[in-house]
């Protein structure tokens, strides 16, 4: 049991640190070259759905059951087969689906554009309007914080816990101001804190009462299915929030995103989007203008491969085996060199693809800078917030699947190193 | 030799009406249901590329020969086998190129929606100005039309001729005002009536002067290698616009489109945007808010299936070799069955997917609706013009490619006779 450094005399700390520094400048002379920095899929797994690339080939027909001509244009909405497979993945029903492209980013940047340039559902546009807001449940995903900023959205960072976002800050916010139109969630192994929303959350969201009638909550069920284990009671099951909002007479207020890039390919998924019919009318209208109709090849490979959810599901739990022990050698070996020194907080996520780490405040960029030092690159400290600005500068994404095991350890050690380094520095600061 | 119906007597015409009627009633009772609408790929032509789903498999890698993983994320602009395949299809260099999904319409929609929202390279928003303009060589591809209709862009017709658009006043419009930002071209076996952009018309449409700065020319060369004769001579070249662009001192003047969709699959093929440099920074400003990357799988089969710019024009004289003998039978009972009678003009195209029909000022709608009554879908009369409307009511594309040959002659006897009895009741109507 090592000593927490907050206990420690100036002159421990000073020793200690000359101790770090040698290990850090013998780390540096490694010259490595690691990356923890995106949520990447492995060699290994892309691997686990090769066969995929088999299921439509030159002997077989490009039909699918109903007789559509999957190489042939048109089926705006998807193939059945795939619609059905996406609200299987999202706990909804093919007719309020969309299958989209290959990345479900591009459709939530859709979804946003066309509110610019043509409101929700008739609502004034918002590229006419004065003020539009978004609340940024936080930390957060950083590709949505850009999306917004990329539309001169103004975001409003609400703290999360254990349950999800803080509601009576969401509730208050979306009820007492018009500007404010949507807030975007993950609510499902959330990224990077591995956050599921509650049952309790799930309902109050349901049932909020925004003053903007163009309001909408936007749901990325990125990792509906990215469990880390196998045993049901470890595997979190998530409220379906659109039919939790059609119960609360609010039918409309929710579009739901997800995406096969973590179960198939992320060079070449697909993606969905999944609303009321409402809502599904009105992108259709801008959708028809836009294309003629999605990838429907790859709709079919993944209709093929996978055949249903159980399919999916099995599939997902190769995933799981794969990347299960990446996790657990980074939480154990933070564990074991951190556990007992005061000077950091982490969350072990049951699914997902990162963990999210909490420095002493003001340390995470000058860790980052320390680990990129030494070979070792890191998710920019502050991504995870709008504007890259995390407040106390403490939040460190982790991303633990695309290294091989040996990589991560290493890379791992690294992070450590720096954690405890700048640690003291900060402490000796203090002193 | 038949007589032209103009010069036929009052009584002549009633004793055709007559005739045609009894033809016309007789076809309908056949119960036909044929389809001459879109510009769709038949299924013997998705047959010639299906050795393209074949060659990723999960015996194959899925690296590019730099590297480069293709079922991962990343590479945003494109492998470069893909980019270069693209821009030698084009004609112009791979540097210029982003490779994109499945459909060049999405990317010519995404052109001008970034337009509305963030201006072109630093130009005022579009959605912030009174009135925006573009100019519509007409008759022209309907789906152009849409997209700058659902922005709320104003359109203005501009005639066109045997070698192009009417660049008097394209160069009028462009230099004189500052709302009309940009001008759809298909400059080459266009949609519908098979027009090639000469050489002139393409370097004035370069060197022309434009009163906005963020004005450009959409030039989506749709058809660029889809030639119907395999005589070189026949083969229509086409001048570079982004060469003769530079060479005018307007390097950044056009956006150029083109895709795979009548080259591989419609379903599931891939598009490309080229332009300078300037534009492309300015487009991957927003397109790496928008996704990660575009499908590199799919990608990476068309660069194998293909291998480079010969082996894809060699794949084109198989589509050529495959739809020529339609347009032939098309026209040959066109010519036979109306070349005499003066009462209707068709233009015969060298390569591209129309056959361009003007029939009497005013008949246009009432043939397209005598066709739809006997079971034959037209292309709604009006749609080659913006907002659907055809100053003549003449106009009317004629699509050969999807219906069988023996569907396809059944089809056009339908056509002519519709051409016939509608033209003779206008006769009648004047006499």
């Amino acid at each position: 049991m090592m000593k927490a450094y907050k206990n420690m005399s100036r002159e421990e700390l000073l020793k200690l640190q000359k101790e770090l520094e040698a290990a850090y400048e013998q780390a540096k002379s490694e010259g490595l070259k690691l990356d923890m920095s995106r949520g990447k899929p492995s060699a290994e797994q892309l691997d686990l759905s090769k066969d995929m690339l088999d299921v439509v080939s030159s002997e077989s027909n490009c039909k699918t059951r109903e007789g559509i001509e999957c190489r042939n244009y048109g089926e705006m909405e998807g193939i059945p087969a795939a619609r059905k497979l996406m609200a299987d993945m999202m706990g909804t029903v093919p007719e309020k689906v969309i299958v989209c492209g290959n990345a479900s980013l591009n459709v939530m940047f859709d979804t946003i554009s066309r509110s610019m340039t043509h409101g929700v559902c008739g609502s004034t546009p918002w590229c006419k309007l004065d003020k539009v807001k978004f609340l940024c449940p936080v930390p957060g995903y950083d590709r949505h914080f850009s999306i917004t900023e990329y539309f001169g959205i103004e975001m409003i960072n609400i703290p999360m816990s254990e349950s999800g976002p803080d509601m009576d800050l969401v509730e208050k916010y979306v009820s007492e101001d018009a500007a404010v139109k949507g807030i975007w969630c993950v609510p499902k192994y959330s990224n990077p804190q591995g956050v599921c929303y509650s049952d309790e959350t799930v309902r109050r969201m349901a049932s909020l009462k925004p003053a903007a009638e163009d309001f909408r909550i936007y749901w990325d069920n990125a990792y509906a299915v990215h469990h880390l284990y196998e045993e049901k009671e470890k595997q979190v099951q998530l409220l379906d929030i659109i039919s939790e909002c059609e119960k609360c007479g609010n039918p409309d207020m929710v579009f739901e995103f997800a995406s096969t890039s973590k179960v198939s390919f992320p060079g070449g998924g697909i993606s969905a989007i999944a609303a009321s019919e409402r809502n599904l009318q009105y992108i259709k209208k801008s959708m028809t203008i836009m294309t003629i109709g999605y990838d429907k090849i790859n709709q079919l490979r993944h209709a093929r491969y996978f055949k249903d959810i159980e399919g999916l599901n099995a599939h997902m739990m190769k995933h799981a085996a794969s990347i299960r022990p990446k996790f657990q050698a980074v939480l154990k070996a933070l564990n074991e060199e951190l556990g007992s020194l005061e000077i950091a907080t982490w969350i072990e996520p049951k699914g997902g693809y990162f963990i999210s780490f909490d420095a002493m405040e003001g340390c995470a960029k000058k860790i980052v800078e320390k680990c990129k030092e030494a070979g070792v690159i890191m998710t920019g400290a502050g991504s995870s917030y709008p504007y890259k600005k995390d407040p106390k500068d403490s939040n460190i994404r982790i991303a633990p699947t695309f290294p091989t095991s040996e990589e991560l350890a290493k890379a791992t050690a690294i992070f450590v190193l720096c954690v405890k380094l700048v640690s003291v520095e900060k402490l000796l600061e203090e002193k």
